[in-house]
């Protein structure tokens, strides 16, 4: 079976926390709104969220289908792979830690997306850059650094040989914080080389994932969209340093 | 065994979504941060937000304690929930299907919460007024429709008898929905009552609900918190006809 990842096609997005995971697993899976041709590109995702194809339609995407079956939701899709997938761990109870970790992460990502539509997805970032300035140092100043600082304290917790989220194997959550560190660092880029020296822990993870084989062949191809001012992590210097830019 | 749960003591907030589950499930629980005495209290949910009583730390509350288990992020622990207490369906796909469901509606819940917080959480509403009638208007015109409407829609294409999201049986994603409605209704009742007339099975639900010998109950008794201006669904009559108050 081929996996179809539904998500927008020009941006990382939520979507890449999806597709992170299926390059990790090395799973086959096709990445349709940026394909062409018959039932593909972004009218084949429009025709799912607008529930004719299903009697489960998605939200929003991204979505991922998987033979009969659509499930959406980005940490609702991660939690349907781990297990396939050995990116999640056995026992029932530890799931469910597992599960708490990425949506956590889903309400940091939904954060940082604010920071530059604070107002309306509806609005271009240009018609709420005011509001956009206050809310992304409030995010900088209190948000971040508690997210951060979260993640950092249960890495640094572990006994050594446990280097990742929840212990000595790789989880998709592990995967997630790689792209957060990552985004972070794109649209942040002197917050967070600030903060690499309060959180080792969390920088050397990212460091560690990104050098696996199949996420460095990932970060090498043409599969991994570049971050962009489309996406959710944005770097807008203004909203990092309101004084220097006007 | 008797739940733990822990959340702030004034208000519904998060909180509310478990305690509908709970409450409907007959499940014996103590709602530890309303409670006074040693191991109570705020004093109780903050020593475990401070990481010291565990070594899987919830970010934020609510979690729910379960024997030696405890469970963070309002969704998981409704889906831990779900199945103890027959407010899941039995099968894997519905299962991920009823979750998808709940995690769209903890997107709408943050979304509201925005409305009178679009900047920060650390700031008075006082202090993010302008910024908080822009995003309501957009939340009421925009955000607001879309998610009553994509629920409507779902339960509309129900067949006689399948009166619930998932068909004929009751789960907590049903209840939560419910909160939604009460909670949307407090925050927005002019808004809410034109709705009311595009959405009917959705308020159909919320009529049925209510009216549930459990949740009745549960709604005049002590335990249920009135809405109020600390909480998600605040009742601010500028953000909802800004042009009639100053």
């Amino acid at each position: 079976m081929i996996y179809e990842l539904y998500y927008w096609p020009t941006i990382q997005g939520r979507g890449e926390f999806v597709r992170l995971a299926l390059e990790e697993a090395a799973a086959a899976y096709r990445d349709v709104a940026r394909e062409s041709g018959r039932g593909a590109g972004v009218a084949s995702l429009v025709h799912f969220l607008q529930g004719r194809a299903t009697e489960r339609p998605p939200f929003a995407p991204p979505f991922l289908r998987a033979g009969r079956l659509i499930v959406g939701q980005t940490a609702n899709i991660l939690q349907f792979l781990g297990p396939r997938h050995a990116l999640a761990p056995k026992s029932q109870s530890a799931r469910l830690w597992l599960h708490e970790l990425q949506l956590t992460i889903a309400d940091l990502v939904a954060e940082v997306h604010d920071t530059h539509h604070p107002v309306a997805v509806s609005l271009y970032y240009e018609d709420q850059k005011k509001e956009a300035r206050r809310k992304a140092a409030d995010f900088l100043k209190n948000r971040m650094t508690k997210y951060l600082g979260y993640f950092e304290k249960i890495l640094a917790s572990k006994q050594r040989g446990n280097r990742y989220l929840l212990g000595a194997k790789l989880t998709y959550a592990d995967l997630s914080l790689f792209q957060i560190v990552a985004g972070l660092s794109y649209a942040f880029p002197n917050t967070m080389a600030s903060a690499a020296r309060k959180h080792r822990h969390l920088f050397a993870l990212h460091a560690r994932i990104q050098e696996r084989p199949r996420i460095a062949a990932y970060l090498e191809s043409a599969r991994r969209i570049p971050f962009n001012e489309d996406g959710i992590f944005r770097h807008y210097p203004e909203l990092e340093s309101p004084s220097r830019v006007k």
